[in-house]
């Protein structure tokens, strides 16, 4: 008997976190989940939460999915408010539903869509702060835009992660689409693919701003896709605090995109 | 000898400080700042920070100003940079210029723009929470435009601040502007005056966000106002993280409504 299996939705501010991932002696974001769920539902034995994916410590979610199985009557409505009432205020559930015992949050997952914010100003914000990466150097903007269409398309990502040799099967990716929008000092970075590698996204944007601070071409991204060689240090991680996991998509095709 | 007098404008996360004013054994942002210039200078006397006026605990700043008199050789934008390197990343400051000893942060101001920031939606976002108060029920923007009206003008302000007997001459201010806009969940009062009493702003929000909700009609701010009774349970006072301290001007104009 394995329960009910439920869907939510969640967002969180990853800041005072070691990450998603439960980690022993650590706060972990699924550690926090699992205890609360575990209280609410009064099961005696461990909850398991299962998540769409990782995200690194200090890196945040506006769309987070997990699934997770418990013996409850309880509904999805009844549960996602009871988990808002007892989570810290960091982490809240958007929504929640009952699911089939068919649906995997990783494995039915079918895109994903991060998207990467930068302050772009001589001075940070303090309230910006925790959200955002602090680029002081002007960037240009049309570079950036150049360079990240290279993305787009079927490529071996091996060159913008950190672990290659973490992936079991293959450092191929399909990148759907990638944007960019500026508001003010605010720079977003909006991108979309079927998967990510270790830290994929952070190399993307980090060397997005090399190219956009004049230390790259844009023709570079497509000269390092093509050699498939492993990351270097012309591919520094842009800093955690700037990426949010935005949402998961479970239909073959991804939503429009919009804020 | 006083030393040189400069004027600078700051910005600062009020989340963790006790408010602006020093406070026996608790941290301010006033005296994180005496004590910062106090070692760039190098002065063994306490340095004195003088602001525009305080902030309460848990309010931020997007622009604060202080003078200071120092005795140092130091430009304007070098203490600014010496400022920003030592400070703690949640107080910045945004620019540095010397002025005359006429000039005095609180005494030469013409005028202020505080902003107030609401998430009106039935989950408060992670990243959102430090710097919005959180109201679930739906407002009603065009009860709070019709309300927020009746501020603009000279009135005495008696119920709208937590302690009228603080002020020593009168509780008569007056409002130059009063605005709302709303972007998705976020609702953003902006209000102008020569001068705020003693948690007024919050007041002021406190009472428009019943009116939104319906529990006042937009007509009792007028009869609040010319009734000139001391506050009551009537008129809340808005949480701290939704307020901000924006602008403070000094000529007699103010400059134009802008972000």
């Amino acid at each position: 008997m394995n329960g009910s299996r439920f869907k939510f939705i969640c967002a969180y501010d990853g800041s005072a976190y070691a990450g998603w991932q439960v980690q022993p002696g650590r706060v972990s974001i699924q550690g926090v989940l699992e205890e609360t769920l575990r209280r609410i539902v009064k099961q005696e034995t461990p909850v398991k939460v299962h998540g769409s994916g990782r995200t690194d410590q200090g890196v945040h979610a506006k769309g987070q999915v997990f699934h997770v199985n418990v013996n409850t009557r309880m509904e999805a409505e009844s549960l996602k408010r009871a988990l808002n009432a007892y989570l810290p205020q960091d982490i809240r559930i958007l929504s929640g539903a009952s699911v089939s015992e068919g649906f995997h949050a990783r494995r039915s997952a079918k895109g994903k869509e991060y998207r990467y914010h930068i302050w772009n100003d001589e001075i940070m914000l303090p309230d910006k702060r925790l959200y955002h990466a602090h680029i002081v150097k002007k960037l240009n903007l049309e570079a950036m835009r150049g360079a990240m269409q290279s993305f787009v398309g079927t490529h071996d990502f091996a060159a913008f992660t950190a672990n290659p040799q973490r992936e079991v099967e293959t450092t191929v990716r399909t990148i759907y689409g990638f944007s960019l929008a500026a508001s003010g000092p605010r720079v977003t970075l909006s991108v979309r693919g079927n998967g990510f590698l270790y830290k994929m996204v952070r190399s993307m944007a980090g060397f997005l701003i090399r190219v956009g601070s004049g230390a790259e071409p844009p023709a570079a991204v497509g000269e390092l896709l093509a050699a498939r060689d492993m990351r270097t240090a012309r591919v520094p991680s842009a800093p955690p605090q700037g990426l949010f996991l935005w949402r998961v998509w479970y239909r073959t095709e991804p939503p429009p995109f919009r804020d």
